[in-house]
């Protein structure tokens, strides 16, 4: 079979005149459209009291380690405001993630990290539907 | 030298004091203020031009499948907006992301999905200090 038919270059070639250049086989739309497997996700930021990021970050860190259904939970300083904390999760689904808030250590973890949290803005609750490292 | 000089476990008894219960050793903080291994993070939103963000969430996933030093790549629809998608992002330090931009892979990508963006926005620069799933 010649290289030109290819399925992967066919399909590359089919989705590119779609997209105006863009590679979107049937399959993968279906895929986006639904979340490859009813994942949830949520970003976040966490503001610390003042002086309080890094205690707050190993309270969090301890407290979610083992966590039934999560994918990704991924605590990050704000490199711009030194109080800030953004937390990114994927979860299996919505369920797990409500499941997790009943877990010992995350009850305690929220316990101990309340009175050193500021507040929470920037949230977003999301689909996650792929990517590296899920 | 008596326990209670170890520079160590002071700093572990005063960020617990801080904390109010939480264990925080020294090694931990230090982590937490450098990033465990100088990891670099994004967090951004990418709207789509009106119907296409399927399109561009399949070129986006094809043009990220396989970046050194990429240790997370998540791409997400926005539950609240039918043209948005998030982007998270860890690497294991900020020149892998750098050189990311210039593989061919990501280079026809960004190429392909230009003319699928109408914006960006939300755009945080982080540093991943730890969690689930890295």
């Amino acid at each position: 079979m010649p290289a030109r038919w290819n399925p992967a270059i066919n399909r590359r070639a089919f989705v590119m005149s779609l997209a105006g250049a863009a590679l979107v086989p049937a399959r993968d739309v279906d895929t986006i459209q639904q979340g490859k497997v009813g994942m949830f996700g949520l970003i976040g930021k966490m503001t610390a009291a003042a002086g309080q990021r890094d205690a707050l970050i190993a309270i969090l860190l301890e407290g979610t380690g083992t966590m039934p259904g999560c994918l990704s939970y991924v605590v990050a300083l704000d490199r711009d405001d030194p109080d800030a904390i953004w937390i990114t999760e994927v979860w299996k689904d919505e369920a797990s993630h409500r499941a997790s808030l009943s877990l010992p250590a995350v009850r305690d973890a929220i316990a101990m990290a309340r009175p050193l949290i500021a507040g929470f803005s920037n949230q977003v609750t999301t689909t996650p539907v792929g990517g590296q490292g899920l």
